[in-house]
């Protein structure tokens, strides 16, 4: 038996940006187990005039390139560390990278804010961390010196079993949604598109919502940061969900048969459920 | 070079339990680049006059024995089902076992609600997450049938770097202690020993303050657990740090030349912070 991803993507731009995609860009493959990835553009560099979202298309792009490169096709550190090589435009970008043995364990390496959470049997039984600078400024490979690499990454894997769902996105989809949330529309959801989809409009529901006392306002908190004193006397405080690119990818663990002429090299993947989309995407041709 | 661990430990036992040393049990060696293990008696068994302490104990004193076996050597998943299963005493445990490669892959088994988290930089960039059937009911291996095995584990890895600093323990310490007070105490200590003896004064100086609105109060009214009503009507809230064994290991990733011989097989650590001791303990022994 090998182990292999169904993977599911739903994307909606930053309501500010629904013309032009936003920055956000996807990857998903069906090498190995699958493979997925994400990248989110840092949206200062508009203030230069750089299209944020060139850079992270470009990283995504690349990654698809070089996932079928032999060293890289099993270490997302390389995958990354290649793709980042491999650019030329100007920007910088949060990534995560996960890819499936088909052993079943799940190898990721992350610069940023991306996360990636493990949902098995109703709860949440794995999570990357973000890694930032300071409050609202992440890890960042970048066109720049100044930015991180590849050695900088989050490196980790987590072995996993056939029924685990894997819920991945950018800081947009988690800065807006609690973890009882997700498992909340994980159990509802008849299959990993329509989870997909729910989770971003969930999000996308609470990132406009000024009401909303979301992870984003509740970390902000935390830190220190809050309404004006005057507006704290009349009983208010900072909330509000935080409008930006919202991508969510799905994954769930299944485990199919291995031919018996194992010889043949071919993967034999049955029903339509198991096949994977190579597929890069940003939500520019997604939405 | 060489990726090594050293190691720091501090034990408090649950204040009703200071005369038995509490039932928490834990295990650090040498071994590799050095590995850990933390034991938590589940209480429950007192209830059948079965001391639980025996179990947690047992499981790390095989634990101990089973880490020069060559398949458990390098495989905490191995190393727990075979520790589980030379066990003879009634009871059960959570557990949670992690060994560093000398390459600086920090590999991780776990049952139950041992954490554990990686701090570099002075954030925190991996955490373990708790497994529960229930609010405070963790998943635990076991004597009877019921329980769970080495087949229920969280089994994951992450590459750590020169520096970075381990911070592991049973429920009773990251129940009464959050991640900020984990990175202040870590980063005002001289050293490991003198962090983990911080860090379990404070988590247990918490844990008897009814006024301390802990990570477990929170966690038990987002479970819906609350005072009765009319003590609500009165401005009252579920407060209060849990008392429990509180179990702290601090340990810190260093790097140490390997000697030009390699072929001598033996690993030249210099300095002797770099030196591991090999130790079964449980608070009896400790404290």
């Amino acid at each position: 038996m090998e182990a292999v991803l169904s993977i599911g993507t739903h994307v909606i731009p930053h309501p500010r940006k629904v013309e032009t995609g936003g920055e956000d860009a996807f990857f998903v493959g069906g090498d190995g187990g699958g493979v997925f990835a994400i990248a989110d553009g840092v949206s200062g560099w508009a203030e230069k005039n750089v299209n944020p979202a060139l850079f992270s298309r470009e990283v995504m792009a690349n990654s698809s390139t070089f996932i079928k490169d032999e060293e890289a096709s099993n270490d997302p550190q390389i995958l990354l560390m290649k793709a980042h090589a491999a650019t030329s435009s100007i920007g910088s970008a949060t990534v995560i990278i996960a890819m499936l043995e088909k052993t079943g364990t799940l190898k990721i390496a992350s610069v940023g804010d991306c996360g990636l959470k493990v949902i098995r049997k109703g709860q949440v039984m794995f999570s990357t961390y973000p890694q930032e600078h300071y409050f609202d400024c992440p890890y960042q490979i970048s066109s720049e010196a100044i930015g991180q690499t590849y050695q900088d990454a989050l490196v980790c894997t987590v072995n996993l079993m056939e029924g685990d769902m894997i819920v991945s996105g950018s800081d947009g989809f988690f800065d807006n949604i609690f973890d009882q949330e997700i498992l909340a529309v994980i159990s509802e959801s008849p299959g990993i598109d329509e989870a997909a989809k729910a989770l971003a409009e969930l999000a996308r529901k609470h990132s406009v919502d000024v009401r909303f006392d979301s992870p984003y306002s509740i970390e902000a908190r935390s830190r220190g940061f809050d309404v004006p004193w005057w507006k704290k006397l009349l009983g208010a405080k900072l909330t509000g969900g935080k409008m930006d690119d919202i991508t969510v990818i799905v994954a769930q663990v299944k485990t199919v048969a291995v031919p018996d002429d194992e010889g043949s090299g071919v993967e034999q993947e049955k029903g339509g459920e198991q096949v994977t989309v190579a597929a890069t995407a940003s939500a520019e041709q997604n939405e």
